[in-house]
């Protein structure tokens, strides 16, 4: 990894951004199983806006004005919400031109901790390459934050930011001298061949086994479903495509 | 990795340790480019007791007690101490029975931060199976801290604490379902072969390569030159094998 062209960094918890200096920075939010899967899967089937929100009650707030509303907490459907953080819940409504208000455990709180960037985008195996893309053009050093689990490291959003990683670093110019973009990037080659199986033994794999969701896994990933590329913009996420 | 016996998990930064119900856990902590590697040969060449110590201010108030005052910033001995952090000058003077202050960037902070934990112990590849045996007899559920750089995750840290966890889920019966352990031992099995060569992009080693100490590197990275096992009694590291 040559030095030339701008940088990316890994963060591997929302509890550790303060470490880094994000300012001038693109910070990719990574929630992978699944709040940033599903959020770019609502864009996908035509989402307006989406505003992540911190706690259920908030949300159900956004339900009198109009906005679906959507809440997960420890892996399940918050009762009393439209949706809840399966990618496929998110394909079986019409969410054209809608605004849907989201909360989940781990991924929402991440976007929060990012507000103070640059820029703030949404990233998951299903629109990997069109962000990376995407942010190869734009000239800035590149953060990736794993939203993690309740601030804990997490290895399916490190197998994330790893292939981010070595997506810069080989074909955009990009170079590393962070520990944890080293580090995600030789997890991410070694599971590369396999991403599912190399997650068998991780933690929230096995929370999700036993709520029976292995298809929402599978499906998250699968790279490059999508060229949406979800950004922030004042409180809402928007798609930068759209 | 079977569940059966006793668990091990891995924490990447002390920042992150809060998160960890280490109350009745062993600590090892690691800090392998130099602090915990210089502890571990300052027993083996005979210091009665080590004191770690957050400032330097503080270190120095020991030397009128008759203390050896070792200090490190950023990578160098601090001018006017005795000791540095080189595990070679811990070789060099006559340290029979002498009791050491000692302060460096990571590692005390580190050692500090585990203070409330069942036994803190100091782990490096220069007593690690020394130290895996006796882990592995004592029934208690292990967390490997690593000290990291300032609050950030890194490589070297993790390693040692995969080859930790790849000793006690192989030959000691230890499970985990952590995933910082799984990631660990993952980047450990990839090392094994040249850890050397494997850190050679890693931030601290081109920290410390800016200060020509590789030969310090080196021997920090050699398995099993000690079998000494320092663990923490009130304030003062102690050779639990003395």
């Amino acid at each position: 990894m040559q030095k030339a062209g701008n940088t990316i960094e890994v963060c591997f918890s929302p509890a550790l951004f303060g470490l880094f200096d994000s300012k001038d920075c693109i910070v990719v939010v990574a929630d992978v199983l699944r709040a940033t899967s599903s959020i770019c899967v609502a864009f996908e089937h035509g989402a307006g806006r989406i505003v992540p929100v911190e706690t259920t009650e908030e949300s159900m707030a956004y339900r009198n004005k109009g906005f679906i509303v959507a809440a997960e907490r420890k892996g399940e459907m918050v009762p009393g919400f439209d949706l809840g953080n399966s990618p496929f819940s998110f394909m079986s409504r019409d969410l054209k031109g809608k605004t849907i208000a989201l909360t989940t455990t781990n991924g929402t709180r991440a976007i929060r901790a990012a507000a103070g960037s640059y820029k703030v985008a949404i990233g998951s195996f299903l629109n990997i390459s069109a962000l990376c893309r995407w942010m190869a053009g734009e000239g800035k050093n590149v953060i990736c934050l794993c939203a993690g689990w309740k601030n804990k490291f997490n290895l399916e959003d490190t197998l994330f930011a790893g292939a981010v990683v070595s997506y810069l670093t080989g074909k955009a110019g990009f170079y590393t001298e962070c520990d944890s973009a080293l580090a995600a990037s030789h997890l991410y080659e070694k599971a590369k061949p396999d991403l599912y199986n190399f997650l068998e033994n991780s933690s929230h794999r096995k929370r999700l086994q036993r709520l029976h969701i292995e298809k929402d896994i599978a499906y998250c990933l699968t790279p490059d479903q999508t060229s949406v590329i979800p950004v922030l913009e004042g409180d809402f996420l928007v798609n930068l495509n759209s």
